[in-house]
């Protein structure tokens, strides 16, 4: 028999009717003679009713033999529930079986198929099939394809073309660690996954495709964590002739139309701006959470004359104020607060607390002098709770943004159904690495710098600017794009400016530069993050809930044991030999 | 300024307006004075006329400094030209630049950018941008997007869940090489590039997901030819609780939504049947080409009693008939075939002509017993030619197949306009291969076998058929699908049947195993080839043409380099060491 309709579909409006489902068993319950299966299949879940008065001998034998997990095509009538279940779309009728027969039969599933169950990350990855039935992920999985859809549908509709760039493609020296393949045909010859279609979509600028888009996946092999997985996905669009606003503009527009075919919000336009120095200092952070306030301020010229040589020699004091929280912390949890300080290389956490009209706790005394001017300009009340931090501006600034999150948090301050978007505009172009003890790109070697600040190039490499923005969404970066370089010699200056060798940027990068020669339009674009953003949407902690089979924090994925060792036949193809470390 | 408009779409209706276009220069003339610019966008070409009378000083200068592929922001009035071209859509009108930016210069391309020229691949490969700005690859690349938008649409109504699957997932010895990514965190562990996502579906039934899609890129680092790259794309899609019927009507109305979005084709439906056995006697091929006839045909009861041994004693002679060109194929052209026929494992290639009434050539004579039967069964006519294989079935097929394809192409018998769509059903389950002197599955181990001959997986394996079916295009295989297992017995079974040991099949495919105890549902599905689709419909006879950046033959990428060398710390990373054969 055809089914008739999904289970979780069936309603009022289909009394009297003679339907065909077909699901899986989520429950069984007997009562009073009466056999009640609750059937559910991805669109929900519908009770049947078997009674023994009216069911054939076959059909109640078959519906004692039920248990969870089977999977039926049951045909009967939809009768009106004598008691509704208002908590149910079905819940006003159910289904008078006539007929069953059990399409497949279960063992007694490792864990319960239900939202909110208590079940460990190996445990539902290695049975993901049994995870995903469960409703909430379900639903996650499909908010997932309604994003992509209505991201497609808005980018179709301007015009962009979908274009599929390569997997295999080359290992490039500069950013993250690439996942190579290794090549059978060129012995000792390796492919790369790519980190991004940065420079093939650049490539489809100056074949002139003028607008491109692809929903596509990207690798990184870097050591993973909540919001980081091996392979991930990127809405990766570009364009030509364009600016950076109008870019913006087009983006903002695919954003509210998201929310709005997904959440039903109008988010309003546009989005705030925000400069990278502002969202440092008073956010310390470059994706600022602004779901709240609770910002940093600066009494470094307000604390410099004071005895206090904590205060009065660090390069800038910056502090928070928790307000009307001083009772809610202990000395202990502000001790824990300063474990987690010093993790951002902070060498402590100075504190006071306002009450009853003064300064209270162990560096007070050395503030009476400025006690007056520090409660006017940090505008302090009763029970006011003050965390400072006394460093380099870069070490403030993580410290106090990483507590202001913790803070937020712990005091319950955030509005969770808010979506707050904004842009991160002004970036620098060069980060400096205390790993590599070189400047690196904050963004990427392809960004194009602000005009007036291009010369710092050959300068202070701090200086430079790029047109480089960020879409930030509830202290999460969510995407990130520029306008690209598209001449020659500039390009060849930024390679320089990284430290690149001539022969180094043509040998890794010679076919950019090359193509530089021929009539490469002005260009720009932006790649979102889809599994942040869909794990936002969900209102999800991990992007591992709005993926359908993520890997572990080891890169494994525990139900296939990928990756896993291979014959001797395919390591002999491929010319190559695992040497392990130990043997060395 | 910014863009008005597409410089394609200027059109009579914007006579008289200021408009700002930006493209590149396809073409400079200068006459009479005047300097005539074709500029060319994405949507086509635009004559530009700058004229020194009316324009500046410095937008003479400008003009005059322009060379081929420069990129122009240019502003102008549009006007009536005064003879219009009809060749070009924007043929009606001209704009007479009043302002122009070059945007960038060009150095002289490596070849013209223009259809129709002659270049070799692998300059075009290596200059990709500019062959992608050639109007025809642009086209073939929009046809693509137009595909994949029309077949979304198609899935997303029918509430297909598109739905992401692993590129970094399990290599299995079942299928084709595996392209590999060696893990860096589990040391001489390698994950497998998806040759298909085909068991990631299956589970995804078995979570519930019903109808799953995606349009994603496959591997298989296989040896190339025409229609092969290392990286393709399928359209993938899944089913659960549908016959074959039903899944087969979905694919129907998909290819006819696709026939009309994109050629304004309306399709007749449903598209032809046509089982295994029949389109191997007929055609010699299990993806017919039924554009033309020129069908196979058995005679070997016709000619079992000849005194001729080579006819007598083969298991079967076919035919295909010629017809009424006999004169147009010489002995020498004859040998030709004779020799490709040779490649196909025929040890000859027998031939008469029918002319003036009569069979003639080398083996006519051998054949006077029968000559009237044969004449009649094979309805001669005058000037038909008559080519026989005799050998085992699988020989005569292939070599003839391949001769009525080849024959087909030289006396243009092929309607090239036309799309044949057809369905192969009822295939074998296994195929016996020589290389490895065993039987391995047609389409793959997870295929629903037909209940009523299941029972020869522990006997004649010739004997048992799958629940598969592929469609076909004009000879080539756009896609296959199949009902799958479902129960746990079956599949092992299979893997019983297919040679491998219990504990191979536990290790290999215990996940799926496993996933079959917890009420998997009846499935099934297909998969279609989306490069290969494309490429038929935009009439190329390579998938290259509607690849934006593929492979050449040697599975590298002249661009880019890749495949490449990598540095001695990536491979330390992973544990790995380059061994070449030659010093083995």
């Amino acid at each position: 028999m055809k089914r008739s309709m999904y289970a979780g579909r069936v309603r009022a409006e289909h009394v009297g009717q003679e339907i065909t489902l077909k699901g899986w068993v989520a429950r069984r319950r007997d009562l009073g003679g009466l056999i009640f299966i609750d059937l559910r299949d991805r669109e929900g879940i519908m009770q049947l009713v078997i009674n023994p008065e009216s069911a054939s001998a076959s059909v109640m034998e078959t519906a004692e033999s039920l248990r969870s997990e089977y999977v039926l095509e049951v045909t009967g009538l939809v009768a009106q529930r004598e008691q509704a279940n208002d908590k149910l779309p079905t819940g006003q009728v159910e289904l008078h079986v006539t007929a069953i027969t059990v399409l497949n039969t279960a063992k007694t599933t490792p864990f319960e198929i239900k939202d909110g169950v208590e079940i460990s990350d190996d445990t539902r990855l290695r049975y993901r099939y049994l995870d995903l039935r469960r409703p909430e992920m379900l639903d996650n999985l499909k908010l997932r394809a309604k994003v992509t859809h209505s991201i497609r549908n808005y980018l179709d509709a301007l015009e962009f073309i979908d274009v599929e760039t390569p997997f295999l493609s080359k290992s490039t020296p500069e950013g993250a660690r690439d996942y190579l393949v290794p090549s059978r045909v060129h012995e000792g010859h390796f492919y790369a996954l790519p980190q991004s279609p940065q420079i093939t979509k650049q490539l489809l600028m100056n074949a002139g495709f003028d607008r491109y888009y692809q929903i596509v996946k990207c690798f990184r092999d870097e050591d993973l964590r909540g919001d980081r997985q091996p392979e991930f996905t990127q809405v990766d669009l570009e364009t030509s002739f364009l600016d950076e606003q109008e870019i913006q503009d087009i983006v903002e527009g695919l954003i509210a139309k998201v929310m709005k075919d997904t959440k039903g919000i109008e988010v309003s336009l546009p989005f705030p701006r925000m400069k990278y120095d502002d969202a440092m200092n008073l956010y310390g952070s470059d994706k600022p959470d602004t779901r709240f306030e609770m910002l940093l301020q600066d009494v470094t010229a307000l604390v410099r004359g004071l005895d206090f040589k904590v205060f009065a020699e660090a390069s800038v004091v910056k502090a928070i104020v928790v307000k009307n929280a001083a009772d809610r912390y202990s000395r202990k949890d502000i001790d824990k607060m300063t474990e987690q300080a010093k993790q951002y290389g902070a060498k402590g956490l100075a504190w006071v607390k306002y009450t009853e009209g003064s300064l209270n706790g162990p560096v007070a005394k050395f503030l009476t002098a400025v006690s007056d001017s520090l409660t006017e300009a940090l505008d302090l009340a009763e029970n006011d709770l003050v965390l400072f931090v006394a460093d380099t501006p870069e070490v403030a600034h993580a410290t106090l943004g990483a507590l202001r999150l913790r803070i937020a948090k712990e005091l319950d301050l955030i509005d969770t159904e808010a979506f707050h978007f904004l842009w991160v505009v002004d970036w620098p172009m060069f980060e400096w690495s205390e790993e590599e003890s070189r400047y690196m790109s904050a963004h990427h070697p392809f960004t194009l710098p602000q005009a007036e600040t291009s010369h710092e190039l050959e300068g202070d490499l701090s200086k430079v600017r790029a047109i480089a923005y960020d879409i930030v969404l509830n202290g999460y970066e969510l995407g990130g794009g520029s306008l690209r370089i598209n001449q020659k010699d500039l390009q060849e200056r930024m390679f320089k400016a990284l430290g690149f060798s001539n022969e180094e940027a043509h040998e890794q990068f010679g076919f950019l530069l090359e193509a530089m020669d021929y009539g490469f339009p002005p260009h720009g674009g932006l790649a979102l993050g889809l599994d942040r953003f869909v794990m936002l949407l969900a209102g999800e902690e991990n992007i591992r809930e709005v993926i359908a089979f993520p890997k572990n924090n080891k890169a494994s994925d525990p139900m296939t044991q990928a990756p896993s060792p291979v014959s001797a036949k395919q390591l002999d193809e491929l010319s190559l030999h695992v040497e392990s470390h130990e043997e060395k």
